[in-house]
């Protein structure tokens, strides 16, 4: 288990989908910044469940508790450690498919690697259940960023073969947090809701891609040659389950492009050097430049799924079929909206630590 | 800087394109492998520019040493220091842009993040000359491999608007080093050449898709949360210049599936357990499942073309043209197919070795 | 910050004195090791406040929760969250402390470090208290420690002047939690009493020494060059609070010694290769060589003490007197033992991890 | 093999004795510092072998070469590989101790833990002469410490039992460069080459102690919990072949006093607060506290002695007797105060550079 990241912003996480609680333990964050239970909740309260038809019926209340690290409403430097209890579970459905793991989950591959140790409840440590806690920390980071004017915006840009329309970036913050499917084009998102039901009544679930940015993010954030800013971001967005594709700026339509088209000529505005267009995504050697970061992530349908499966039976070897009962969702994509930003802002953070852009004590 | 990869086999890569050296420390690989210089020397070969047209007219030698961790031709546990001497350094084309920044290189981040201090010439520390050294580093992680009979071999799928039509593996390996484009289908390949021959007659620059594979991958690689193989993986190949977009398995088309679809049903196949498709690229909550590692490069086309490109004079602020001269290849993809290959032995070593699965003595 | 100690056994520790609990997480516990709370209870009772006229009138109840990691008794391969909540905290007396730092503590250095936003009460992340978890996760590394049949044990060998005499290791494994000074020599530990009992009656504190002792490791742990085994102990073993010394074998008596009374003679026994004598303590070029792991621990005398002291106050700048209320030990010696068996076991463990000499699933 | 050391300033270590080179990469030096080989080798040739009688008859010419990571004579912020090359090597006498393990050296535990593939010549990885690439990186830590006005300072005070009397700084500073023994005592440095001379006649050899100063450190530097000063100070100091103790300020002489000596009362000088003695050596909580950072390093005799000494054949797993011919030092202890200064800069400049107290481009 590697359940650390970052370098000098360090989040720690702990805690299973069916276990007492899911958590976080921050090291690293300066001391001096205002941090309350509330600023977390607020963050924790857009990862949860949506309307009807789209998220599971599973309803925690997940209420914030800072452990340690917080004085007087402000962080001491020392670690934080952030909580939210477990209380509506329910493992009676998992009891009987210990030994039958479900297709697209890992239930195979913690089953053998952790030698059947692996606690199998709701997917146990694999739970999308886990990203609550990366949540919690991405909270204090985004207010850490904010600081130096850093934004982080995640939003719904396709479900299954529905794409929204590119919108502004006043567009997309205004609108994402209006609609249940975290998706700036209004209109888009009216279908997608269809789309997801559609799938969801006939047993099925659908994927799609979110798009995360990344605003005001100074130059000289990321580090050649084995800490880029696009490898540290990818590594910590392929830690969501379902994440199967990271790409930047123009991402793979680079592949079909000419050097001449996908250069980003630089200009001045302002008396500042920019580039006109941003094809690279704001990074360029690895490096922030200046410009938005631009990042988009694929999010497979969700394994879990009413509909009969084939599988194994682990402990006889036999082959079964199995029809996930659980409680889920039939997209997770919005959801998973809200922790690609919060796992953007974790490794943003620990960047600008590096790179001394944010101090040790914030005043 | 942050020039090291890995936990228990770490590669610190150092060397600039047109300074002394491109060179690497291993750390970590076990003692009693048999390596040579020869063994390396394969594959820095694989890597040199390929025929006229396609790559870059700087031709070095490249002749690989072994400096340190190696005695009577098996390792010896101590950290295996690796080395090419530069030789065919021409730096007077440099001079010149030292404050023009080409347009999609690093010149402009590098320059902001090391305060003007950074060595300039050939793109210095963000040339692709220093994935040498990881080619090195990689050599070595292959041989280590095989000992568990693991198997890495990247790919070019495409060229441009040029796609490759799928080969079964016995295909890929026999044509791969046989064509100058690594490209598996002989008659794309062909078609590629073209492209890339009109691209540079343009004065400009193609990308392209590299398909890397991981055969015999044993079930287990792979830490959750924080260092899953996708993850890792992806953190390893994004430090490679050029590279704009990761993704595994069924990648971005399973934004566009149903749970039904992507979903890999498990079957028995002589008494293992098996899925009978792969669209997971071989990883199931991020640890590699006994299927074929699959993961999909995107590559940016070179950022150096002679056409004239829009920039700006760091030194005066004004705007100003560039057109950049220096020596370069017109497509990268098929040379940076080598360097994933050896990104992913690297990867692949340290979790082998992280999960017990290669032991401290080779006998 | 940093809280994390270990790279495959990975302790990340958090709480405070007088926040609402102290615990730590253990990430890279391998699947399948019984663990109860019950375990782990055991070793946080043996770290608790002695009879009274040494240890601290404060006495917390310390009741061991686990939180995560653990599945039907045995640990599942995922982070293990424990915690203590704390309960009988008392910070009337630190509010008037708040600008007069205590001179031996880290009141000052943590002010002027984290801007004064540390959290003083009682001494906050600096104080003692932080240890218990340091304990628990102790606690899980002995039992792992314990399926090599490594045994790990300290006990106190001098407070101030009085030192006890050397005791066959059965008589130090019997007497060590017999007495509350964890001296094997019981007569010695008697004068220790008195010589505690009369610092307390005049208002001071007494330091003393601990022995650290491993038995029964197995040849090949440690890893040259910069992750000694001595290093990476002593690296533990000074995060406990009052440790000025750390010294292996001989120690600093070998700085007297010639080469030819140091070298400890090679001589065969069962067929196995032992040293005759062990000044090196069981390390040689950073290696464990097969007897016992011997470490002695410098540990200086409590700095609270009830006599006034001159100091500063931060806040104005001028000079002022201090006399520390609060609640604390006169000795801290006994209690810190506890605590040095933990550090052994926590770095041993990850050693052995790194080793490949536990595998990463118990059966 | 764990090579390297630090978290922002990382050192990685690599070369044997009798191989080709010995070297160094340093990671994470900020760009701008300016950087010539001759600062390098001015630290180099204070470690080489002294006065005949004292040191190894082996001389190595020991000519610094920087590979990399230097432009135009200033540190560009890419990675600064050093080396030197092994040149009057003598392989001759290791041939008949191949499976004579020396007592005192690593030969049985390097044989143990890597299967018998370590280079065993003249000790191979664990030489003292692989810390020529530590006095460089020291070097090269050192200049980047002076932009902060710190200066690390190592002299002797005792061989065998012969102590230094203490001297003000400025003698030491004087006087240790100016006599082989690096003593600031000078008469005491006499009777000290008497001692060693003593020794050697009789094939014997003698260790002694180390004194490491750092001066005008800033409050701050050192990360409780698991990264304290000390703690990671000690760590450095025990990669020192021969090192077996460390302690800091009053070091074991504070486990025979009183809380109430041992305190250091603070007071205000010039407006700023420090402390009346200097018992904690600099260092409280973990954290300097910008007094002089004091620490005593315990340096064994030299295993290498000319006297037969008991051993086993490891081939044939019999009893036998050994008489180390190669060459050696009488006493390593002079020497080995260069790499104590080497190892503390590398630490403080790591610290410094977490705590931003040096920026990353040095203008």
């Amino acid at each position: 288990m590697s359940s650390s990241l970052g370098k000098l912003f360090m989040v720690t996480s702990f805690g299973e989908s069916h276990g007492r609680c899911v958590g976080v333990v921050i090291d690293g964050c300066p001391a001096g910044l205002p941090l309350a239970e509330t600023d977390i909740q607020k963050e924790v309260d857009r990862r949860r469940p949506a309307a009807a038809g789209i998220s599971t019926p599973r309803q925690e209340e997940d209420k914030v508790e800072i452990l340690s690290g917080v004085f007087n409403g402000r962080t001491t430097g020392a670690p934080i450690c952030l909580l939210v209890w477990n209380k509506d579970v329910d493992s009676s459905a998992y009891d009987e498919m210990r030994w039958l793991p479900r297709p697209g989950h890992a239930d195979f591959t913690a089953f053998v690697k952790y030698g059947g140790f692996n606690d199998y409840r709701g997917g146990g440590r694999f739970s999308g259940r886990v990203t609550v806690g990366w949540v919690m920390a991405g909270a204090a980071a985004r207010k850490l960023l904010s600081t130096i004017n850093v934004e982080v915006l995640a939003h719904t840009v396709a479900i299954g073969s529905v794409s929204a329309e590119a919108k502004a970036i006043d567009e997309v913050r205004q609108n994402v947090d209006r609609n249940p499917l975290r998706c700036a084009d209004l209109k888009a998102a009216e279908e997608m809701v269809r789309v997801i039901g559609k799938a969801r009544g006939e047993g099925d679930s659908v994927g799609g891609t979110i798009e995360g940015l990344a605003l005001n993010v100074p130059i000289g954030l990321g580090e050649p040659v084995f800490a880029t800013l696009e490898g540290e971001l990818a590594r910590a967005l392929f830690a969501i389950p379902a994440v199967k594709g990271v790409e930047f700026g123009a991402g793979s339509d680079v592949t079909k492009m000419r050097g001449s088209e996908n250069n980003d000529p630089f200009a001045t505005r302002d008396g500042k050097i920019v580039t006109l267009t941003n094809n690279a995504g704001g990074i360029l050697g690895g490096i922030s430049n200046g410009m938005p970061i631009v990042v988009r992530v694929a999010v497979k349908p969700t394994p879990s799924i009413s509909r009969e499966q084939p599988t194994v039976n682990m402990q006889t070897m036999t082959e079964a079929t199995l029809s996930v009962k659980g409680r889920h969702d039939a997209c997770i994509v919005p959801r998973a909206a809200v922790v690609v930003e919060a796992m953007m802002a974790v490794t943003l953070c620990d960047f600008a630590l590096r790179a001394g852009l944010i101090p040790g004590v914030i005043k």
